[in-house]
C-alpha cells in the first residue's frame, strides 16, 4: 500500500525505531481506512470515499507517538487538580508550573522564541489566546468604536470568524492588511510562517497606532527553518502544531508586557475561568519528554522527516503539470538543525489558471480543501492540509492525476 | 483540631469507609494549613492568615476522591486523542462518547434532568456553555441591537460581566429580571438552586419573547431535595459543582431543540476548538464512578453529610446572633433519597442589619467573602463559600465570634 511505501522510503537521517514506528502505524491506518471503506462501500455502491484535507487535524504525528509507547503515559487520580488553581500566587492562577517551565525548556532548546523574562499565559488552543490577545490590546484604548484587527492575505481562514462571530464592540475585522490606510489604531496579525502558504512574514501596515499579534503556531523545525529566537510582544503557539496534540486543546501566549498578559488571563478566566489541568499535565509530560530526547532522533526530526518526504511526493505529483503550482522555499541555515534546510509547510497553497473554480474541481473528485476565497484570495486558490493521515495524503497523491487532466481540458 | 472533628462528627448514616477518609483528608489538611501558617508566620510576624471564603472552589470533595485512591485514576498514553475530533459524526464532534453516555446515565440514576431525546453539549466549563447559549439563542433574532439578558436579584455575580466583557451587539446585560418589563425579547437567566442564596427558582419575567437559560449547577442531591427532573428547553450542568472537579474545565448543556445545540457546538468550535480529550476521558470515568456506586455509600451521600455537617456548623455559631442571618429552607421529598430532606447550599447568603458594610467587616477579620452588590443587592449581604477546605471553613467557625461582637456594638 502507498501508505507503507510512505513510511519506508522516508528520509534517511531518520533513525531506524522511528521509521519502523511509522511504518507500522502506517499499516495500522490502511486497516483503518479498508475498515472505513468497505463500510462506505456497503452504504454507496460504487461511490469513492470523500477525502478530507480540509482541516489542519495533525495526526501526521501519530506513528511518532505510538513509537514512544507506553513512555509518556501520564495517569491522573481521582482526587487530584480539583481546584480551580494551578498556582494561586501567579498573575497566570491556572496555568500548572510545570508547563510553564517545559515550555521555556522546550523554546530555549528549539530556539524559536525568547522566552527569558517574558510571561506565559497557557489558553484552550492558540484560538482562545488570540480572542484574549484581542480583549488585551484593544481595552486599553476604550475606544468608542472598535479598533481594526487586518492580517494580509492570503490570511488564516478563521481570523475573520474569530474576530467578528460575537459581533464585539471592542475589535472588528478588516480584512487584508495591505489595503489598511488608516489613522487610527490597528491590530495587524503576523502569522508565520503563514497559514496557508507558508511564507516568513513580518507586519505589513507599519503606520502609527499599530499594535502586533504574532501567531507563530507553525515556527517549528518540521515546517521551516529556526533562523532566530522570535522576539515581539506577544507570540502565539500552539501544542496542535507543535506536537500534533490538537485534541488537547492546549496553547500558550508569550508576552513581554505583564499588563498585556493580566488582561490576557482575565480574558481567559471570564471566557472559560482556566484551562483543564489534565490537558496541561499531559502537554507538561510531552514536552518534556521531546526536550529530553534533544536534537537527534526525535519528535522535531522525525517531524521533519515526515513533513519532506510528503511535500517530495507532492511536487513529483504535479512535476511536469502547468495547470497545478504550488509555492517554492528557498533553503535556510536553520539554527536547531545546524544545516541549511528548506521549508515543509503544514498547507500546500495551490494555484491553478486564473478563473478556474479549484475547490469546486476538487469537491467533484471527492477531496475536501479549504477554497481561496476563505483566505481572502481567488477562487483558483485552495489551501490543502498536508498534516493529515499517511494512508489519506497517499490516495490523494493517486487522484491527483486525474484531477491535472480534468484542469488540463 | 477542628476539622478533624468535624470530619468524625459527621452525620450518622455516613458509611465508615468514607467518614475514614474524610477524617484522614482533613487531617492532610491540617498538615498543609500548619505549612502555609508557619510560612506566613515566618513572613509576617504576629498576623492571622487570610480565610478565602470567596470563590466557589470545590475542594470539600477531596476527602471522598482521596478515599477512591488508584480506583479511578486514568491513563492516557501519548498517541491517544491526538486529532480535534472525539466523535466526527456527531454534530458534537469535540464530544467525547463516552462522556456523553456517562452524563446520561447519571441524570437518569439521579433523576435530577429528562435527558432521553436530548442533544448533550459538552463545554469547557458552564461560563463557557452560558456564552454559548447567549450566541446560539441571539443569533436567529439577527438584532438591530443586542439582545437584553436578565436575572433576579440576588443573581450570580459573574452573569453581567460574562455577558458584557466583549461589548457583544448580540446580547447585553440587562440587570434585575424583577425590574424587566419591554416588550422586546429577552433572555433570562434561571439559576437553580440559586447562587447565591440557595433559593428553588422559577423565571419571573414571563413575558411573550422570552427564553429561558435554566443554569443547574448545583442541582445535584448534596445541596438539595431532586423533587422531580427538570426539563426545560436549555440546562446547564457542570462538573466542579457536580463532583468538585473544578480544575477540569468540564461543563455540559443539555439542550431540546438540536439547532439551538448545533449553534452552541458552532460557539465553542470558533471560541475553544472544542474541549479537551484528556479532561473529558477523565470526567467520564468519575461519572462512571459515581453511578456505579449508586445511591448508597457513594459520592452523594458522602456530599450530602459533609455539606449537612457544615450548615448545621454555620446555624450553631449563628445562634442567639441578632446580627448575622442565613436564610432557612423547608424539608423536600427527594426522589434520589426516598425520603425529606433539608437545602444545604454551596454557599450562605449572609445577612446584616441594613446599613452594614458586611464586606468590608469581614474583609478587616481577613475573611475574604464576596460582597451583596455584586449580586445586585445591598452591601449587608455577602456570599461565603461553603465548599472550601475543612481547615479553612472550621477557622472561619472560630473567627465568627469576634465578627458577631463587632457588629453587635
Amino acid at each position: 500500500m502507498g501508505s507503507v511505501e510512505g513510511a519506508v522510503v522516508m528520509e534517511s537521517n531518520m533513525n531506524a525505531a522511528v521509521a519502523a514506528a511509522a511504518a507500522a502505524s502506517a499499516a495500522a491506518d490502511v486497516e483503518e481506512r479498508n475498515n472505513d471503506e468497505s463500510m462506505i462501500t456497503n452504504l454507496h455502491l460504487h461511490s469513492i470515499p470523500t477525502l478530507n484535507l480540509d482541516q489542519g487535524d495533525p495526526t501526521v504525528y501519530e506513528a511518532y507517538w505510538k513509537s514512544v509507547g507506553e513512555n509518556v503515559k501520564i495517569s491522573i487520580s481521582a482526587s487530584q487538580s480539583l481546584s480551580y488553581f494551578a498556582n494561586p500566587n501567579s498573575f497566570c492562577w491556572f496555568l500548572v508550573p510545570k508547563l510553564e517551565q517545559e515550555i521555556k525548556i522546550l523554546h530555549s532548546l528549539v530556539g524559536n522564541a525568547v522566552v527569558d523574562g517574558r510571561h506565559i499565559v497557557v489558553g484552550n488552543g492558540s484560538s482562545q489566546l488570540i480572542q484574549a490577545a484581542l480583549y488585551a490590546l484593544a481595552d486599553p484604548l476604550d475606544p468608542p468604536t472598535p479598533i481594526t484587527v487586518v492580517s494580509a492575505v492570503p490570511f488564516y481562514s478563521c481570523y475573520p470568524q474569530i474576530t467578528d462571530y460575537v459581533r464585539s464592540g471592542l475589535y472588528k475585522w478588516g480584512g487584508d492588511a495591505n489595503a489598511y490606510d488608516k489613522d487610527e489604531a490597528y491590530i495587524e496579525l503576523v502569522t508565520s510562517p503563514n497559514n496557508p502558504d507558508g511564507e516568513i512574514r513580518g507586519p505589513v501596515v507599519k503606520r502609527a497606532n499599530g499594535m502586533l499579534l504574532h501567531d507563530l503556531a507553525y515556527y517549528w523545525p518540521q515546517y521551516t527553518a529556526i533562523t532566530a529566537p522570535a522576539d515581539h510582544d506577544v507570540m502565539l503557539f500552539t501544542l496542535s502544531k507543535c506536537t500534533g496534540h490538537a485534541g488537547s486543546r492546549i496553547g500558550w501566549a508569550v508576552v513581554k508586557d505583564a499588563e498585556v498578559a493580566k488582561k490576557m488571563v482575565k480574558f481567559i478566566e471570564i471566557n472559560t475561568i482556566g484551562v483543564s489541568k489534565e490537558a496541561q499535565l499531559r502537554a507538561a509530560s510531552i514536552l518534556e519528554m521531546i526536550s529530553a530526547n534533544g536534537c537527534s532522533g526525535g519528535f522535531f526530526e522525525f517531524g521533519q522527516s515526515v513533513m519532506a518526504e510528503r511535500w517530495k511526493k507532492l511536487r513529483e505529483a504535479l512535476r511536469g503539470s502547468e495547470v497545478l503550482e504550488v509555492p517554492h522555499f528557498p533553503l535556510k541555515y536553520c539554527n536547531y538543525n545546524r544545516d541549511f534546510i528548506g521549508s515543509n509547510p503544514a498547507y500546500a497553497w495551490v494555484k491553478a489558471k486564473p478563473g478556474v473554480q479549484l475547490e469546486k474541481a476538487m469537491n467533484e473528485e471527492r477531496i475536501r480543501v479549504r477554497g481561496g476565497t476563505s483566505f481572502g484570495c481567488p477562487s483558483n486558490y485552495v489551501r490543502l492540509s498536508m498534516l493529515g493521515k499517511h494512508e489519506d495524503f497517499d490516495l490523494f497523491l493517486k487522484r491527483l492525476p486525474s484531477i491535472i487532466q480534468l484542469l488540463a481540458v
